[in-house]
């Protein structure tokens, strides 16, 4: 039968001794917010690593207490379902840089009493694979069976099979790129410039003032038209107008005006502006393309399943196509498959168009080499 | 021989009775600003009617004394060029709503002795067709041999046969839709915002102040990216990172991001915001889908050109096929071309792209009925 986990408590882990980053600077104090389901088997084998996507969370399955919505891979993640949790020890990490428990511009920084703000260092896609990883360690876990995500989730599943290439099994990446392109990085470019056009933004120093909300809003709206496709958008709003319209000359007359609107302020709630900025620089400079996949160790032992949805203009198929080009190229067990789903980008979050990406996943993680 | 149109001067036309708009409302006093190239004929049947988009103006060919740059579609019209001015008699009106000349919300109140700004009222596209009509009664002309324009001057164009079916001959909307989808009005509302965002926008109220310059900034360069294509930005910049990059933790890093601020700011410099708002709920509100088209006479003595580019996704074909569909469904002249462009929405604009293009509208503006 498929179950949901339940409820779930996420836990800190505090790295021991910080973390050495790319660019040479030292996080002096890391700490990670993750979540666990299911059991770590007595080999230590069944480790599966579930990646979040840009505003995502640690939160991937089961409910917290007192809390009515479940994690946000619900469908995914329990007893029977596929990842199953009576067959995996399914971890879900918040990334650093971000602002959901684990340590990113909102921290206190140590030295000042502070929080970060812009002294936040860069931070890349490796730093956050890295810091995870001294997570893994701790657990004991020698080798990960999988790891998998959708959209930045996947380009962390590769990230840690380019950093990691002899700790991996599987590697599930989903609506995801080997590198952004310069449409991608334009997108992510126009959020941060309406991030920072607002005055409350303040140079980055917003904290305990005023926030950024204007701003960070305009960059969700956008962010979501970009999730969506043209064919999702038709079906849920077409052209019908607000039967609640402002009297105000530019407030929202059609659905989709109020829903993106909609979408913005209730965004400004749940994510800190700066983590948006540091995020998205981090996956517009992400780039394992050409040999750098391989560059670490040889991927002959990993098995990939790649998955993209044939409406994902944001990160399209022609991506994914691109990656089992490369990964082909090397000789590695790579399997592409496109799902016929209209709902976009977002396809992946969406339990009625994922079932077919469970029954993909469920059978690739079976299948044990 | 190709030429150009030579030096050129833009003209005024006060409206003798102002404008009543399609809500009822008055405008009361009205200036167009136009250009014209080449001579009327005796019998007055050689007028050429160009639409500019969104954000264009009268200036479609030739130079204005002192400058050095020629009119947006100067590629188009000239003697021997497509829109040969040995022949036709071409004319470009700014439309109403705008701030190129015509009036629009920065132009004076005559009631208040300032700039209007959100005092003016909301104007359609058929306000902007039904202003233009009166200047064209002036230059005495009762048919007009073709009105022709992409993206919203196609749907101006479009407008003119719909609202005087009887007054025109040929039709060519380039890159344009009978309707936006909600995709497209999704993209104009996130720029909106932007603009609304910004503090100095001050409820349109900023003439004379301090220029909503950020949010306006924000939005056009959303815009850039919407009228551009993936392969186009991949050509033009790639992943290439900027030489001259800032010591700023969030300034531009690659040449993309340093384009679209470039184009952004440039754009503050030209455009009014409150038209920005004006003239885009006007595109959105723009519907003559299933029978709108064809509700004020028949098409059937009207010859349709329909031209799209296989890669403007911002209007897709799909939405110029459609329009074809319905034509052909009323029995009206209609012919569709698909231009195999890779620079997205903008390719009407762009003289490289453009050839095929100018050959199309050549012979099809030839062949008189």
């Amino acid at each position: 039968m498929k179950k949901n986990v339940g409820i779930v408590e996420p836990k800190i882990f505090n790295l021991p001794d910080g973390l050495k980053l790319e660019s040479g600077k030292t996080l002096p104090s890391v700490a990670l917010v993750y979540e666990t389901y299911g059991k770590l088997n007595k080999d230590k084998s069944n480790a599966v690593l579930v990646m979040h996507a840009f505003t995502g969370d640690a939160h991937a399955a089961g409910y917290h207490k007192g809390e009515e919505s479940a994690g946000w891979w619900d469908f995914m993640i329990g007893p029977g379902r596929a990842l199953d949790t009576e067959k995996y020890f399914v971890i879900c990490i918040n990334v650093i840089g971000g602002c959901k428990g684990s340590t990113g511009p909102s921290s206190i920084n140590p030295q000042t009493g502070k929080p970060y703000a812009l002294e936040f260092p860069e931070v890349t896609l490796g730093d956050m694979v890295n810091a995870q990883a001294k997570l893994i360690d701790h657990l004991g876990i020698d080798k990960v069976y999988a790891t998998l995500g959708g959209s930045m989730g996947g380009m962390l599943a590769l990230e840690w099979a380019a950093v990691y290439p002899e700790r991996i099994e599987c590697v599930i990446p989903i609506a995801a790129t080997l590198k952004h392109s310069p449409q991608q990085i334009a997108f992510n470019e126009v959020g941060r410039q309406a991030i920072m056009a607002d005055p409350d933004w303040n140079g980055g120093d917003y904290y305990g003032k005023a926030l950024p909300e204007h701003g960070l809003a305009v960059a969700r709206m956008l962010g979501h038209i970009t999730y969506m496709s043209n064919v999702s958008m038709e079906k849920k709003f077409s052209r019908r107008v607000k039967e609640d319209s402002d009297e105000f000359k530019f407030a929202p007359d059609f659905e989709v005006e109020g829903y993106l609107q909609y979408r913005g302020q209730n965004f400004v709630k749940r994510f800190d502006a700066n983590s948006y900025l540091y995020i998205t620089k981090a996956m517009d400079f992400f780039d394992l393309s050409g040999e750098k996949l391989f560059a670490k160790g040889s991927l002959g032992r990993t098995r990939f399943l790649v998955i993209a949805f044939k409406s994902d203009w944001l990160y399209p198929s022609c991506q994914s196509q691109d990656m089992v080009r490369q990964l082909k190229m090397h000789y590695v067990d790579a399997t592409y498959c496109e799902i016929d789903s209209a709902y976009g980008h977002d396809s992946f979050l969406i339990e009625s168009e994922g079932a077919q990406q469970a029954h993909l996943i469920r059978h690739f993680l079976t299948k044990r080499s």
